[in-house]
């Protein structure tokens, strides 16, 4: 009953029962993620994605958000390249409970398609771009949860492989599918099971929350026509969820739906790399900006970590900007040194300079089982013997120290204004925090 | 080293070495292959996904193939749309050793970016795409048979999960990817796993190999341009086959690329459903011929079937063309009351006709372990206490009971005659004999 259950809560779901802070959520998540999206559209993978793609491109209907040119393409196309944007400097939204990156997906499938339906004389408003985008992370986030940890453990990549069906139900929300036709629509994106963690330092990282926009985008629209699936896709002996974990609790979460909201739980990274390197970078930095410390006399530098840490991002040697997103190490000599780890840090340049390699060297990391996640204990020994120790409780980003919208701006200007300049930045930032009250959201996507 | 050693050897293969019998093998399997793309190109499934894929269609180079009025559109959408033709009657193909069906995702990237590189005045000649077919059809099978049978017990349609991965080897052969470039290429298809078993009966079934085609050309393309993958992708830890399969044997099956030729043990099927029902369906129209029997005086048909057969096909009570396809009872009493099963039979209204389920409600089956999957005993009981028993030992169809071009032709030009009438059908077919002297696939394409 799983899929039923859900589909019929999404199909349902109306804007006026949606509570005040999980419409704040929501903005705030997009905000966020359109800042993402344009900051990626100038990265090496949206590039070659997008040169790949251009002789395949459809009638101009939707924004590929930041391009220079104002370029235009097809809804599908937009949906793909907006979605690596997003996710390409590994400094998108984190669902912390099961390190899903939600808004990816689900926002780059919508936008692209409110866009093609403004484009048929369908405006979608904010509201309405709202209302689709909680049903879409709600039911991405439950299903991640209902197969959380097993399915990631196996070694599949989360945020596509629920990002398809939160998209799928997103779109099927701005479509007004019926419970049937959105039960269709969630087997056709579920049956699309993409994203392995094997890709992991590589361009096709971020293809994945690209490719799942577009699964979904796709989904909804063949569903909506009438093309058929499983009514029970996601629960049956073969479905998605038995097919892609050993544990599975589809009901439990089908259940809460409505009742605890999972984009309340939704996390932006205040550095563009795995969230498990946050509280070392959050506490390195503190250290720099408390002892203003020399890193040249750095003797050594020991860490305690959870053990996640080392097993996702273990890499010594970084040679290059996708590898320095997975090096623990990495994070921890830019907070040394430079105080923050912004994408400009994570550049080859960076990477490669002697005096960051030096830092990184002197660096090491301990898994401790009794850390958290978000915590870490820090101790920096300097060659004439003195000692600064930091522990980290939460690192800042978390739930328990969330980014504020003054945090979350400075982001968003930091990054786009690398990618368009600081008054196109300006403009889409004061653009993006007015959401609710957008009339027409294919207006808005022109000045992003 | 699996990944690399099956991209060497699609890259250095050359069309010089492929034995003759392979050759024959590949021509055949193209010819089997276009006569099932134009037969279901007027499906509901074919029709459903061309109308909601058409305000997205790019630049028209790629013919869809079987429409009546010749409709091009971009090599994307043309792999995809003709991928779901090739598979919506069930009556492609088959890798009998691993129920793959593996004509379809790969020649439908393969033709449709044929056609784009003849419109940039780069045409493809039958021997390179034969090449490039081969190239494919070997690395998918042998990617099949490094995971079966666990993986397509899990619950995965291993004709799509496998066919990425076929379709961009052999566009990346079109491409002439060196073999770095083939193994970001097979990562880029793997990381793309769509296709659950659960999706059978619907019209998701067919969409499987066409997402799988259409998977398989934007990893290749995308490969060319530089985007990266994992160049261990099939064999990593966390890599494509250890995550879909609990039992593995890559390096083993690699190793045997060029020694033992997949494409040889292609079977076509003469009937338009899963492979399994098919000893049935010939036993019983066997029966049909040689005793013509009155189908209105039968008592009972009793029918013993390896055990798949049930566990696959056990539809006892189907409602449509697609849940026929999926019922062993329906195939039987088709046998027994028309002598054969084409895709006529296997429309709505004889699904649903009283004479046919009167017949079909006759017919019970038995599991017996001890038979093999192409075989089957069948007792057919008159009303006057009369019996006929029929023992199959290989179904027609099977490498033991090849169908021959003459019947080949006959089901390629019975088939595609009713989607485009019988003058365009002979047209089609002898051009697609002639495959091996084509100098410009997008001519050929044409009169698809």
């Amino acid at each position: 009953m799983a899929t039923r259950t859900i589909a019929s809560w999404a199909s349902e779901l109306q804007y006026s029962t949606l509570p005040t802070p999980v419409i704040r959520a929501a903005v705030r998540s997009f905000y966020n993620l359109a800042g993402c999206t344009i900051g990626g559209s100038n990265h090496e993978a949206t590039a070659i994605a997008h040169k790949t793609l251009a002789p395949f491109f459809g009638a101009p209907t939707s924004c590929i958000l930041g391009s220079q040119s104002n370029t235009k393409t097809d809804a599908q196309h937009a949906a793909l390249i907006n979605g690596i944007a997003s996710h390409v400097h590994d400094y998108d939204d984190t669902h912390l409970d099961t390190i899903i990156h939600p808004t990816g997906p689900v926002a780059s499938a919508l936008l692209a398609y409110a866009e093609y339906l403004s484009s048929q004389s369908k405006p979608v408003s904010g509201k309405d771009f709202i209302l689709a985008l909680v049903a879409g992370i709600e039911v991405e986030c439950k299903c991640g949860l209902a197969v959380w940890p097993n399915h990631y453990d196996v070694g599949w990549h989360i945020t596509s492989t629920v990002g398809s069906i939160g998209a799928a139900v997103a779109v099927g929300k701005l479509l007004k599918l019926d419970t049937t036709s959105m039960q269709h629509a969630i087997g056709i994106a579920g049956t699309q099971v993409t994203g392995l963690r094997e890709m992991f330092g590589s361009h096709t990282k971020s293809f994945h929350p690209g490719r799942a926009a577009q699964n979904g985008l796709l989904a909804a629209l063949m569903a909506s026509n009438g093309y058929t699936s499983s009514e029970t896709a996601l629960e049956a002996k073969r479905g998605w969820a038995n097919v892609v974990s050993t544990k599975v609790d589809l009901d439990g979460q089908a259940k809460t739906l409505g009742k605890v909201w999972e984009i309340e739980k939704n996390a932006f990274k205040p550095f563009p790399c795995g969230i498990v390197i946050h509280p070392i970078i959050d506490g390195c930095a503190q250290i720099h900006r408390e002892h203003g410390l020399d890193v040249t006399k750095i003797k050594s530098v020991n860490c305690k970590v959870h053990p996640l840490v080392l097993e996702l991002t273990g890499k010594r040697k970084p040679k290059d900007e996708l590898q320095a997103k997975f090096s623990v190490f990495h994070g921890g000599a830019l907070g040394l040194i430079y105080g923050k780890a912004t994408p400009a840090q994570y550049e080859d340049a960076v990477v490669l300079d002697n005096k960051v390699i030096e830092v990184r060297d002197k660096i090491d990391a301990k898994a401790d089982k009794d850390l958290l996640a978000d915590q870490t204990v820090i101790v920096v020994e300097m060659q004439d013997g003195s000692k600064f120790e930091k522990k980290v409780e939460h690192a800042v980003g978390s739930l328990e120290v969330p980014i504020t919208d003054e945090q979350l701006e400075e982001k968003f200007l930091d990054q786009s204004s690398h990618a368009v300049g600081q008054d196109k930045a300006k403009k889409a930032s004061d653009a993006c925090w007015k959401l609710e009250s957008v009339s027409d959201m294919a207006q808005l996507a022109s000045v992003l």
